[in-house]
């Protein structure tokens, strides 16, 4: 792979890749990590990684060229990808949505390619590290963080430093089970907070309480759809749905259980949320707050901040180009 | 106060002191943390904190004394002390099992009686660097600690080091919530793992289960001593009490969803429960593995592995001094 482009003044760059099962999104920054250029490829997870790591070099020096930036420039490259991995040795053990994944040595590959040095992180790890850098978290050490989409992923910050667990699957918040007994997880528990809360769980406990006869807005879009999303029970929650309040305030609910647990265990600061529910806004969040509220012991008045992100999709691009930095900062690759 | 006995050669004393509602223990300890003496005395904590200082110090002068230790060995003291606290700071904010205890400059307080250095622990953290460094957890650098008594106390290890959390109150692992709207826990919470699997708890829902009809032999023991102890419950289970049994599954069941959620959250590599009920043996732990292994993703064999602690009463004074040593190695008394 060869970078001819030079034709910006530029001291070093920082690439921030975010690999999931469905897009590649790659970021460049400068040593403040301020982003200079993004973009993004679709990931095609059947290919297999070798496939996948030259569409990762040939997007990278396409975004450079586009930019007038050199490869040259690039100082250490971030990868934010799901596991399990082997962080410290860069491996990705497997993964579900990237079936082709398996054993893959993927920071030598990606270092290999760009000839610079890698760092490998999980996925949730890394937007949570984002969102501490320069997001939600940003003027706090301890952190917990959990993003609400098909799944419910999550990182927890200790003074300062993401917590990766004695076999880096730490902070799977997702499978920490608020009701035992309770809904079937995809992972095979009962009752994890991901049953009940996740964005797809919301949309899914909306549908089966319509077709179990419950009175709401939202029949005529099963009905019309044959689906509700999750978007549909916050649109129609605005529009004064009694149902889609009720699933919500259960989502809330579920999540400010998983705030108290998270409180009691490691004592963040801030609790931050991320993902596309967000966009709910005080409508979700007053709520868990209202719920924690009601749930926290009585002991004493809690600090802990429960707040939404603020970087967006760009959280994991940030997040594993900061660790890039980091990494180097400490001379991890000397 | 003045240490006059100077007849044993001894390079270096650390002495560890576990602060309770009821006893204090004072342990002195050689630089390598073997135990060369160790005493107790009623904390009497009504009389306040001066009179306590004062009991401290005494104690440990005959201690020393009768040991043929000199004060003079001291290198440096640690406390282990219910909290809520500030530990940076050294000062007890206040202490539900000592009420005279309001924010008390406790660290300086002992520090001043001795002449010597001190550091200042959480009680349930100092055990648990007790177990960490010479028990149950010896040979792991992530390890979460559970104790069983009249509440539940916690610790967490990561990387070889405590959480204090943002406010030093981390690891309420009591309070985590397994059944919301579940059993109401002194703290005002419902549902906390305390209000179903404390030794206390245990108890006190066989003497429900009796009063409310349930065939047991436990019966005669309600008749005889109007209550029941959490002894009584698993010398009726080792005698093959059906009652007895289902009371125990139900503490394993607690907390074996406490385990899976920890395991989730910080992925420890050993989770140690410590407490007097923990005599129960095989009869406890079984069935918290049991049910560890019932309620735990089928994603992948989790390698977390559940003990019981092996330093009984002595983790507290053996935490407490290893705390103050590593202070001292690390050049924080400097």
């Amino acid at each position: 792979m060869h970078f001819v482009y030079e034709t910006r003044e530029m001291s070093e760059i920082f690439v921030g890749i975010d690999l999931g099962g469905t897009n590649i999104k790659i970021g460049c920054f400068d040593s403040q990590l301020n982003l200079i250029c993004k973009t993004a490829v679709a990931t095609e997870a059947n290919v297999g990684p070798e496939v996948i790591i030259d569409r990762i070099g040939q997007t990278t020096e396409k975004l450079l060229a586009d930019n007038d930036l050199s490869g040259e420039s690039i100082a250490a490259i971030g990868i934010g990808a799901p596991g399990p991995s082997k962080l410290d040795e860069g491996i990705i053990i497997a993964s579900p949505n990237m079936p082709s994944f398996k054993n893959v040595p993927l920071r030598k590959m990606v270092s290999d390619k760009f000839g610079k040095p890698a760092v490998l992180e999980n996925d949730a790890n890394a937007a949570c590290w984002g969102e501490y850098v320069l997001g939600a978290g940003k003027d706090v050490e301890d952190m917990v963080f959990f993003t609400l989409g098909t799944g419910i992923g999550g990182g927890v910050i200790i003074n300062g430093r993401l917590v990766h667990g004695f076999a880096d699957n730490a902070a799977e918040l997702g499978h920490i089970i608020i009701y035992p007994e309770g809904r079937r997880c995809g992972c095979g528990q009962r009752g994890c907070v991901e049953a009940y809360a996740s964005a797809d769980s919301t949309a899914k406990r909306a549908a089966e309480a319509v077709k179990a006869g419950a009175q709401s807005s939202l029949e005529k879009v099963l009905d019309e759809k044959g689906q509700i999303s999750c978007q549909d029970v916050y649109e129609h929650l605005a529009a004064g749905d009694k149902l889609a309040k009720k699933i919500t305030d259960e989502t809330a609910k579920a999540l400010a259980i998983v705030c108290v647990n998270v409180l009691h265990t490691t004592e963040p600061k801030r609790i931050v949320f991320a993902g596309g529910m967000i966009a709910a806004g005080d409508a979700l969040l007053g709520r868990i707050r209202y719920y924690f509220d009601q749930q926290i012991w009585s002991l004493k008045k809690e600090a802990v901040e429960i707040a939404f992100a603020t970087l967006g999709e760009d959280a994991g691009i940030i997040g594993a180009a900061a660790l890039a930095k980091k990494a180097r900062d400490e001379g991890k690759f000397n």
